[in-house]
């Protein structure tokens, strides 16, 4: 069987909604109980679509055991975006250019979250380092809810010198980093910028850091200064769109 | 062996930092590369613990094969919270009570995550119900890093009634909801509020919805009108702080 895996009601359900032209097989568990599984396989009939019924054992080895909740499918995903093509979506984007960079993350459920919240707030583009970084995984598809098939996802060589070129484009890097003494919501969020993130475990590079034109932190209550990166993404991604339509 | 199970480097560095006292067991990988394990280990002995080097497939069969990058302790978790004490914490907290209500999450990422959250937004305390939740698991002390044994979690039998009773110690339950019309930018966070967010699939149910004072979204601009359920929390909790902040 040929095709990318992907599993889990909402990203079947997301591949039937916006791409079921590069469904290629689908599987049910034959006696769910779900009413959403019922749905799903309507649907699908109603595409065109053949779904398959299984059990859910036979589901269970397709996912070598990965949570399914009884729906999976093989699915042609779109090949990977070449770098220059990030160039262009920038000029489109022109002043509405809102890019996250991802500098390191490695935990696919956190990649998959954080593709699921730049999809929500319409980013321009997702900039993320070939090496040291998970990359797009069936899990990751799974927390992403398919946004990971649908955002603009660029997976670069060398980030040092991509983040070079989005700032000779005009555009801003506002990096997250707890050190900073200035937060996040005193800073301009309008206009093209790039909002940078470390890895859960060791924050940004030093290269990315200096990069950036602007470090900036989210102002914490607790003990514990820390927010798990999807989170953190979340709150400065959506603290820009709260902004820009102001 | 007694005592709750807590592994990664993150949980085992917070009960160290935070608990210390009540680590009954403490087991690390014994040839670790992690420069991080020798750290926590030199910092054990310090505080007086007598860590047990034990190679990583030991460990694995403690964890059960759960990743716990070569740190895991056995350790006394604070008893669960009796219902009775939510009421003198909102009124010890007065007019800065900033509560959260998590109805029905059953993802132990998830719920960990919400509390690392609630942790660093300094909440007042945690209410979930009993039933169709995920409650305190190693999980969800692995994804809080700690958080869960120490922010005030309260696991009620009858949320209804307990939102009542919250209602007539004169917090104002916030409700998230993607059907409702009105931003939640708009609405004043400020002053003795309860956060209250829905499952991760079916949102909350009717008679949370109908306990609340006000329904708002995060307004959304891509296609997907759908975050995580620990990104919207800490996107509505962070907020709140904002507001409050100024």
């Amino acid at each position: 069987m040929s095709g990318e895996l992907l599993y889990g009601i909402h990203s079947v359900e997301s591949a039937l909604n916006h791409d079921p032209a590069n469904i290629l097989e689908l599987y049910f568990e034959s006696d769910s109980q779900n009413a959403r599984i019922k749905e799903l396989s309507d649907r699908a009939r109603e595409l065109g679509l053949k779904p398959h019924a299984r059990p859910r054992d036979a589901l269970d080895r397709m996912t070598g055991g990965a949570r399914h909740q009884g729906a999976v499918a093989r699915y042609r995903a779109p090949p990977p975006r070449a770098e220059s093509e990030l160039g262009a979506l920038i000029e489109q984007a022109g002043r509405e250019a809102l890019l996250l960079v991802l500098d390191g993350i490695t935990d696919p459920h956190n990649l998959g979250a954080c593709l699921r919240s730049a999809e929500a707030a319409g980013v321009t583009a997702v900039i993320a380092p070939k090496d040291k970084a998970v990359g797009i995984t069936p899990t990751v598809r799974r927390a992403s809810s398919g946004a990971a098939d649908r955002v603009a996802f660029f997976s670069v060589t060398n980030l040092a010198r991509t983040l070079k070129a989005i700032k000779q484009q005009g555009v801003w890097l506002v990096g997250l980093s707890s050190e900073s003494k200035q937060d996040v919501y005193a800073i301009d969020l309008k206009g093209p910028i790039a909002i940078v993130m470390g890895s859960e475990g060791e924050g940004m590079r030093r290269l990315t850091s200096e990069s950036c034109d602007f470090l900036a932190r989210i102002p914490m209550r607790g003990d514990v200064e820390s927010l798990n990166v999807s989170v953190a993404t979340g709150i400065v991604l959506f603290e820009a769109l709260r902004q820009r339509a102001a």
